[in-house]
């Protein structure tokens, strides 16, 4: 796309849309060039679109189309994955303006939610009215749930209750076309048609625009937060009773793994004082009511600590149990600080978690990197987030050799590419060696199909090729 | 398809299959010429396949598709809306046959499974592993897994548990030209590429046959059930228990409703006694272990007091529970019995089953037609029982009529027009009134895509026309 091709796009835009919903200043533009993915590719699009409504999203589609320009949505850009990445011309849809909570249902136990609604803040209004939306990124104070349906995000609770697509019970979305798909139902059960809401979930904006969405919701009610506490002298003891718990054929509310690496950022960022000795802490939680609750946090506190567990604590008020979930959460930021991070998503059998997290230690070591675990450990979804110091380029290029290793021992498992960030750009290679040729002409079948021109975040989401 | 092209097509595949997989003696090809739904059109197909591996499958797809003959697959043929009903030259291609258990991984509570595996009978094996596959439709004993995976079955436990779809991680389907996809995974997360496991769930065989399934496990420990039982006044007392524990904000692990005319079908055909002036049942099962499954079932006994129910009684023992739950099980053969049955599938808000309900009886009445009632009630999900007398043909057209009003009645309140049987032929215009003009191009775009020339199940799960 030329100079003047992209003027004449953006003055399109500008024409057909709001006041102040274009953004064509170069600060603008390189803000929005990409999301978390900073080590993914990118380009600098030719203008952002600010969208307030439904028609502003249907009007920046046809106009995009109208100058052949592709559409990259993006919530608030906190992919990890690259998925929201823009290509030079391109027109960045962004869906954070669209804050609107359009209906909650609290008998029928559903809500209807504008794109740009943050996780935090469903989560805070449903509850409200009794209600429970359980699926829980990292991000959830920062990332909206439009983000979260379209890279299908998972979260802390998964293990036990499952990842934003079982949640998500309809959509609106805009296709390539600028038509407007009304997908899905309000009711308990449905199976009138294809899954088409579900084929959307997870597609990463290549095969429609997300702009609302039809969310189930759980009653708060009837949990009780206990949370164990373990903490390991190594990694390879922390993934033994994660294996022994999933053995145990428990199923926890919860089971994060944090390294020290992790522990040691969070706690001089926030001053905390860690114990001598741990190398790892595993936090578990269960949430069965009363004496069941009780009698599983015993369980798990035991495995933890036959599997060479010091320090085993139980925590029962919510308060304190939110504290100690609190440095998980802080650990992708507090390493942020440390320098730019490569942020691997890989998920493998729960059995082979102690083999994995070993072999990510000896890619370290071989690739001269440093990485730190955090993990979604019960899950079997580890996050080795690969640490290379700002400006050093050949420590970039090592952190890049060790991405490729990581997914390659996960394959050797067993494993999947990416257990909850997405394909976007950086699992591009990781899913061309996981999909077969035939699911891939399905992906590309698919994609022609509904948009035929590939103008909805092209190059995302699966690998293009042959 | 003329008689020749017909034979020369039978001939084709008798010489490329096994002996005895092909049958096209006239009784066979009639046994197999539709399913459960005779009430919907079906022909006479010209040869029946009864796979026994994948490659009988991928020869059948291909032969046929050399002969531009449709395939229509099917399991135990047990569907209630024409799903696996022939066409004329078609190839009815059976997976029954089909019955390996391929895997069973403890651990990671998975298990791999050939298509025509019963449902019960995947129960009975995992269970010997500790593990436990919840969808039950009421089938069970007879319909595969492969027909619930292909029409997204539900159950009765999905009211806590999920339906099918939510048990599916990956599965084998051979594609309209013959090729071998393998989709999905086995690990807890993932989401490498579109969702294309999804997408064939419920699907109804019209994007690829499924050969086998990955199906995720559940622990079997940890529930304790207790069921509770009232007998209502009327079904209208009983729709307003349903609400009642709907709004209570409560889950049950089942929340079934069976009408008098139901009732005293199962009680001439088992030789059971009811109890005076009781209109309606309404079975409930909790199975959260110890005090707080105690307190639920008081609380749900409570509520189904208040709704006017008489009799409410509490049982725990897992037999008696069982005993009472097969009144249930009971119901659809006990009325079969009576006179051919139209099955309908409606599902509603589970707030708006009592106007439901009322709605029905009214159509019941204006219709004169015998519509007996049973229903997942927790889940809003209504079967009304449509009976005509054998071989009268003003009844049958007056069942019809009753049957398009529920459709409309269930629409204007809000609901889908299957919850669970799938669209198959009966529900084709139903589909047509709930889905949108984008949401049905969407659809044939996606058939086309995968199937261009139409020889999957051609004409069932969505409306093809414009």
């Amino acid at each position: 796309m030329t100079r003047t091709e992209s003027s004449a796009l953006a003055a399109a835009l500008q024409t057909a849309l709001p006041d102040g919903a274009v953004l064509i200043d170069e600060a603008a533009v390189e803000r929005y060039a990409h999301d978390d993915a900073e080590w993914a590719d990118y380009a600098t699009p030719a203008a952002v679109v600010l969208a307030t409504s439904l028609d502003d999203v249907v009007a920046t589609v046809r106009i995009a189309a109208e100058h052949d320009a592709p559409v990259v949505p993006r919530g608030a850009g906190t992919g990890l994955s690259g998925g929201a990445n823009a290509m030079a011309g391109a027109v960045v849809l962004s869906l954070e303006r669209m804050t609107r909570i359009l209906e909650v249902d609290a008998a029928e136990r559903y809500a209807v939610v504008e794109a740009g609604v943050l996780n935090d803040d469903l989560r805070r209004h449903v509850a409200e009215h009794g209600l429970w939306y359980p699926p829980d990124p990292a991000s959830q104070a920062i990332s909206t749930i439009g983000g979260n349906v379209a890279t299908n995000a998972g979260g802390l609770c998964c293990v036990k209750y499952g990842v934003t697509r079982d949640y998500v019970l309809g959509m609106t979305a805009v296709l390539a076309d600028g038509s407007v798909a009304r997908l899905g139902r309000t009711t308990a059960k449905g199976v009138t048609g294809y899954d088409l809401t579900g084929l959307l979930v997870g597609s990463e904006g290549t095969l429609g625009i997300i702009v609302d969405v039809t969310l189930k919701l759980r009653p708060l009610a009837g949990r009780e937060d206990r949370a164990i506490v373990g903490w390991f002298p190594s990694l390879a003891d922390a993934g033994n009773a994660v294996a022994a718990v999933s053995a145990a054929g428990i199923v926890p509310a919860a089971l994060e793994l944090i390294d020290s690496t992790c522990l040691r950022a969070v706690a001089d960022w926030q001053e905390w004082t860690l114990p001598e000795g741990a190398d790892a802490l595993l936090l578990a939680k269960v949430d069965e009511p009363g004496g069941a609750g009780e009698a599983l946090a015993d369980q798990v506190a035991a495995l933890f600590e036959d599997a060479g567990g010091t320090q085993v604590e139980r925590a029962f008020a919510a308060d304190e149990v939110d504290r100690l979930f609190l440095a998980r959460r802080l650990a992708y930021p507090a390493l942020e600080r440390l320098g730019p991070v490569l942020t691997e998503d890989v998920c493998v059998p729960r059995g082979a978690v102690p083999e994995m997290l070993s072999r990510i230690e000896r890619i370290a070591e071989e690739a001269d990197v440093v990485i730190a675990n955090i993990a979604h450990a019960g899950d079997g979804n580890l996050h080795p987030l690969i640490i290379a110091p700002e400006g050093d380029d050949a420590a970039k290029a090592r952190a890049k050799t060790a991405f490729d290793r990581i997914v390659d021992e996960c394959r050797a498992l067993g494993g999947t590419v990416t257990g909850e960030h997405g394909v976007g750009i950086l699992k591009l290679a990781g899913a061309a060696a996981e999909l077969s040729p035939v699911a891939l002409a399905m992906h590309r079948a698919i994609k022609d199909a509904l948009d035929p021109r590939g103008l909805l975040n092209p190059g995302k989401a699966f690998p293009a090729g042959t």
